[in-house]
C-alpha cells in the first residue's frame, strides 16, 4: 500500500498549483490558492467542524512518536472553557536520532518526491480548515471567521508559498550537466557533475499561540521540502491546531513510504520549557521561532551553531500627516485597532499626529478633533456588541490582559486615556475574556510610555511637533525596537516621498492612505512580504529568497567522462 | 564630467556578459568571461607589468578615504623582497559614518546602476591583470602564472558570478506591480505595490593573504551591488592586490557620480589588528571573512548582528579504493599536492588508502606500492628544479615554514617520512622560500597527527583497514573538522555510490577518478561551487543563493489604487 509512487503522483497532481505559484511570485499579482471563504467549502466541513472539535476535547491526542516519557496538555479556550486534551511527550535525544536517521532517505528522495509530498499534506490540511478553525478560535483566542481564515486557507497559502519559493531556489540549481573546458592544442577538459540538494540537519519550530499554524507553516514547510526533519514545539497554549498538522503530514508522509516522523510533534510545559533544550542541541541546525523579543534575541546570538529565523515583538506605527476623508481614514484605522484585539503582528500601536492638527480635506483639524475621531470610529465598530465580539475574539493571555490595565494606569497624568477598555460579554461564550480597545493619548517626548510594543487592543495617539517630527520618532523608535508595519496617511507628495525613504530607512513594509476594506494588518500571500527581516522586530521575511535557501547546501561531484 | 549617465551605460555596456553569465548558471557548463592566459591579452599588458609593480614599490600608495591617523605597510615578498610600500590608515569611526550617509543614494540608485559600475570595475580589473598578477605574486608567493590567472581572470569571474547571482536574486522580486483581489458582490479591492532591494548596512570584508582577490572578490562584489557599502580590510601581509581593486573600483564609483568611499581600504597590522573591533561594531551588517578556524568561529559566535560569511580550515582528503591506471593518478595526484606548495584552501592532506593494498587495474600494489607511488610522483614534478619552482610558487609565511618541519618531527617513531622536503633555489629570486612537498606515511588510528589541517605542502599517507575504514575515518574527521574538497579513486560503482553518500552526508565536494589534467585543487567559476557552507570548513559556498540573498532585504510599499 504505501509505495514512492505515492509521492511521484502527488508531484504530478499539484503540479498545475506549483507552476501557478510561480508565475504569480513573479510579479506579486492576487493569488490565493484557498478560498477564505466557509461557503467555497464543502458545506458538511464547516457544519461538522464543531462536533468533529468537541470530539477532540477531553481525550488523549494520539500522534506518532518515539519512547512516551510523559503527558502534557493544559489547553484552556480564551473563550471560557478546558480543552482537556493530552498530548505524548517523548525522549527527545531518542526522537532527534530518528530523525537524523531518517533524514537520509528523505533527502535522496529528491527535490520533486518532497514538493509532491508537503504540497498533498497541504491539500489535506485544506479538508480540515472548518476544524482547523475550532482549534484556532479555541486556542489563540481568534473570532471563529477569522481563526478559518488565517488559521486555515491563509496559512495554507503561505505553506504553498514557502514550498514553491524552496522549489523555485532548488530548481534553480540543475542536478547535473556537462562541462567541456576547451584547452587549445591539448584538447578539451569534459567532466560530467552532478549537483546534490543537501539538507542541513533537523529543524526546530518554536510556534506562538496566536497564530499557530500562520506563523509556522512557512518555516515548517520550507525546511521540510529541502530535506529537512522537523521538531513542532507549539506554545503550551495553543497545541491542538499543530498536533492536528503533525498528523496528516505524517499521515501524507507514511503513505509515500516515507518515516513518519519525519516530522514530529514536541510538547512542552510552562514548568518545563523545552525551547532553550532544543535550539542549545547542536543536532537542530534550523530554528524557526515567532514570540517575544526576549527568547528570539537568545536565539540570535546563542544559537550560533545554526540558521536562526525570527519573528519578534515590534513597534507598529501610523503616521497622520493630512487626509482627504477623516472619516474613511479613521473607519480603517479603527477596524485595524480592533481586529483581533490588536494581538497580531501587524497591529497598529503608535499613531502620531501633529499637535497642531492637520488638514483634512478642505478642514483643518486639531490634534483633539484627530484623536476624538479615531475614538469615535473605534466606538463606531464597538456600537453592536454582538458583532464587536466577531472581530475582537477573545484575549489569549491573562498578562496580555493585565497589560491593557497596567497601560491605563502608567499613562495617569502623563496623558489622557481617550477611550477606556471595556469588558464584553460574548454572545455564545458567557466565559470569554473580550475586552474593547484602549485608546491614551500621549505626548511624542514621552518615547518610555509608547516606545515599547503593549501586545495587545492597546495604541496611543502622539502629540507631535510636525510630522517632520512624527517622522523622526518613527525612524528612532523602529530603528530600536523594530516594526513590521507602518501606516502613512497624506496627500502631500513629498510628504509620500519622504514616508517611502523613511520605510526603506529602517526596513519597515508601508502601508500609504488605506481606507476602507483593506487593513494595514493584512498581509497578502504571493504579493505581500511580511516583516522584512531587517529590523529588530524580526530577522527574517515569509517568504523571500534567503528564507528557503538557507536551508540546503549544494553538494556537487565530478568526474572525468 | 561625472553623472548618473555614465552609469546606465555602463549597465547597457554589459549586459550582454550579464545575461551570458545567468544563461551559464542555469546550466552550469563551461565558460569563463575573462580568457586565463596571458596571450590573449594585449602585449603592452603583459610586457609592461613588472615595470607598473616596481613603480609602485617604496612609495606611499594614494586612496580615497577620510581623515588619515596613519600610515602602515610592511609587505615583504616571499620571493625575498620588502615592498616597501606604505598605506593611509584612516579614522574608522569616521569612515563608516561617512560610508553609511553615501548609503542611502547608493541604495536609491537602483540594481542596474550598481550592475552596471560593479561590472565596469570588475572589466577595469580584468585591464590590470598583468600588474595584480605581480602584486599577487609577490604577497601571497604564487607563481606569476598562477597568480595571474586566480589573482586575475579567475577573481574576476568570481566577482562575475556574484554580481549575477545578485542581478538574479534581486530582479526575481518585481521593483512594481498591481494587486487586484476580487471581494464578490463587494467589487475588487485594488493596490499599488512597490518593492525595494534594500541594502543591509556596512559590508566587512576580511581577507587572506594566500588568494587576496579570488577569496575576497565575491563578498565584496555581493555587498556592493547589493546596496552595502564595503570596508576591505586585506591581511597586512598581502594588501596591495586589494588597494589596486580598491582604487579602481573607487575611480568606477566616482565617474559613475558616486561617492567613492561606498568602497574604502582599511589597513591594519599584525600589532594593532583591527577585524575585531570593526567586526563588533553593530553598523557593520554583513561580514566575509577568509582565514583561521579561530578567527572564523569567533565571528559566527560573536557578530551575531551581523549576517556572517566565513571560509576556514579544512581537511581535504583523498580516499583511494582501487584505480585503472596508478601512473595516471598518482601523476595527478602529486601535482595537487605540489600546487602553489598545498597553499590552497582546496590543497589535499589525508590521502587514506587501505593497509592491505588496493587493485590497480589487473595488478594488486600493497599499501607502500601505492605510498611509493605517490612519492615517486611528486618527485617526477620535482625532477626539474626550475619547472617545479614555476608551480611551487614560494611559502607565504614562515609559520607555514615551520609547520614543513614540525610535522616531519611529530611523526618521528610513530610513522614514516616517505619524502622530505626540500629547499629550492628559485632561479630569478634567490631569496625566495622555496620547498617541496612532505610526505608523511601513518597509521589510520593516529587521528591526532593527520586529523588536524596543516597548512603548507604537507600531506599524509594513511593506512586503514579497508575502504569502509577510509571512508569512516573521513566521514569523522570531515564531519567534525570539516573539508572543502574529497577525492575517490575507485573502479567499483557501488564504492563511488558510497562516495556519493559520504560526500553529502558531510556536505563535501566531490572529485570522483581524476586522472590527466584537472586537479581536485580545481574550481571552476559558474560551474563548480566553492565550499558547501555546511561543514566546519566554511558557513557559505561561492556563490549561491543564500551568499547573495543574505545582502539585501526587500522594503514594500502599498496604496489603493
Amino acid at each position: 500500500m504505501s509505495t514512492n509512487t505515492d509521492a511521484a503522483t502527488f508531484f504530478e497532481q499539484h503540479e498545475e498549483r506549483l507552476n501557478q505559484a510561480l508565475e504569480v511570485l513573479a510579479t506579486r499579482g492576487y493569488w490565493a490558492p484557498y478560498p477564505e471563504h466557509t461557503k467555497s467549502y464543502p458545506e458538511e466541513q464547516i457544519q461538522g467542524a464543531q462536533a468533529a472539535f468537541e470530539a477532540r476535547l477531553n481525550r488523549h491526542y494520539p500522534l506518532k512518536g518515539v519512547t512516551v516519557v510523559g503527558q502534557a496538555g493544559n489547553e484552556r479556550s480564551p473563550y471560557g472553557f478546558d480543552l482537556g486534551i493530552t498530548y505524548d511527550q517523548y525522549d527527545t535525544n531518542e526522537l532527534m536520532d530518528h530523525q537524523q536517521a531518517a533524514m537520509k532517505s528523505w533527502r535522496n528522495a529528491g527535490v520533486k518526491t518532497r514538493v509532491g509530498i508537503c504540497l498533498e499534506a497541504i491539500q489535506r490540511l485544506n479538508a480540515i480548515s472548518g476544524e482547523m478553525a475550532q482549534a484556532v478560535q479555541h486556542t489563540s483566542g481568534q473570532s471563529n471567521m477569522m481563526a478559518f481564515q488565517a488559521g486555515g486557507p491563509h496559512a495554507q497559502d503561505r505553506a504553498v508559498e514557502a514550498v514553491a519559493t524552496a522549489w523555485k531556489a532548488m530548481r534553480d540549481v540543475p542536478e547535473s550537466g556537462e562541462w567541456h573546458k576547451p584547452m587549445g592544442r591539448r584538447g578539451t577538459q569534459s567532466l560530467s557533475k552532478r549537483w546534490h540538494i543537501v539538507p542541513r540537519g533537523l529543524s526546530l519550530a518554536v510556534a506562538c499561540c496566536t497564530f499557530p499554524t500562520w506563523n509556522t507553516y512557512p518555516g515548517l514547510f520550507a525546511s521540510l521540502v529541502t530535506g529537512n526533519p522537523v521538531l513542532v514545539k507549539p506554545h503550551p497554549g495553543s497545541i491542538l491546531p499543530l498536533a492536528m498538522s503533525v498528523e496528516i503530514i505524517q499521515q501524507v508522509l507514511e503513505e509515500a513510504g516515507f518515516d513518519p516522523l519525519l516530522v514530529a510533534l514536541v510538547v512542552d510545559t510552562p514548568e518545563q520549557p523545552l525551547a532553550k533544550v532544543l535550539a542549545e542541541d547542536k543536532r537542530v541546525q534550523l530554528i524557526d521561532f515567532t514570540g517575544s523579543s526576549e527568547f528570539g534575541n537568545w536565539l540570535e546570538q546563542n544559537a550560533t551553531h545554526a540558521q536562526v529565523f525570527t519573528e519578534k515583538a515590534g513597534l507598529n506605527t501610523v503616521i497622520i500627516d493630512s487626509v482627504d476623508d477623516i472619516k474613511a481614514v479613521t473607519g480603517n484605522l479603527g477596524f485595524s485597532l480592533s481586529l483581533y484585539s490588536g494581538q497580531m503582528c501587524t497591529s497598529p500601536q503608535a499613531i502620531y499626529v501633529p499637535r497642531t492638527g492637520i488638514q483634512a480635506g478642505d478642514a483643518h483639524m486639531s490634534f483633539d478633533d484627530v484623536a476624538n475621531a479615531i475614538k469615535g470610529a473605534v466606538q463606531h465598530w464597538m456600537a453592536d456588541k454582538d458583532v464587536a465580539c466577531a472581530f475582537l475574539g477573545a484575549i489569549q493571555s491573562q498578562r496580555t490582559n493585565a497589560r491593557i490595565d497596567a497601560c491605563r494606569e502608567q499613562v495617569e497624568g502623563r496623558g489622557t486615556v481617550l477611550l477606556d477598555s471595556e469588558h464584553l460579554t460574548h454572545p455564545e461564550f458567557p466565559d470569554a475574556l473580550v475586552r474593547t480597545p484602549l485608546l491614551l493619548s500621549v505626548d511624542g517626548k514621552d518615547v518610555d510610555l509608547y516606545g515599547d510594543e503593549q501586545f495587545g487592543p492597546i495604541a496611543y495617539v502622539i502629540a507631535t511637533d510636525s510630522t517632520e517630527h512624527s517622522m523622526a520618532l518613527a525612524r528612532q523608535t523602529i530603528g530600536e525596537k523594530g516594526a513590521i508595519a507602518l501606516a502613512l496617511y497624506s496627500t502631500d507628495d513629498e510628504v509620500l516621498d519622504q514616508g517611502e525613504e523613511l520605510a526603506q530607512d529602517v526596513c519597515v513594509s508601508l502601508s500609504v492612505n488605506l481606507a476602507g476594506g483593506f487593513y494595514m494588518n493584512q498581509s497578502a500571500t504571493f504579493s505581500d512580504f511580511h516583516a522584512t527581516g531587517g529590523n529588530a522586530a524580526a530577522n527574517t521575511s515569509f517568504t523571500d529568497s534567503a528564507f528557503v535557501s538557507r536551508r540546503f547546501v549544494v553538494v556537487q561531484s565530478r568526474r572525468p567522462m
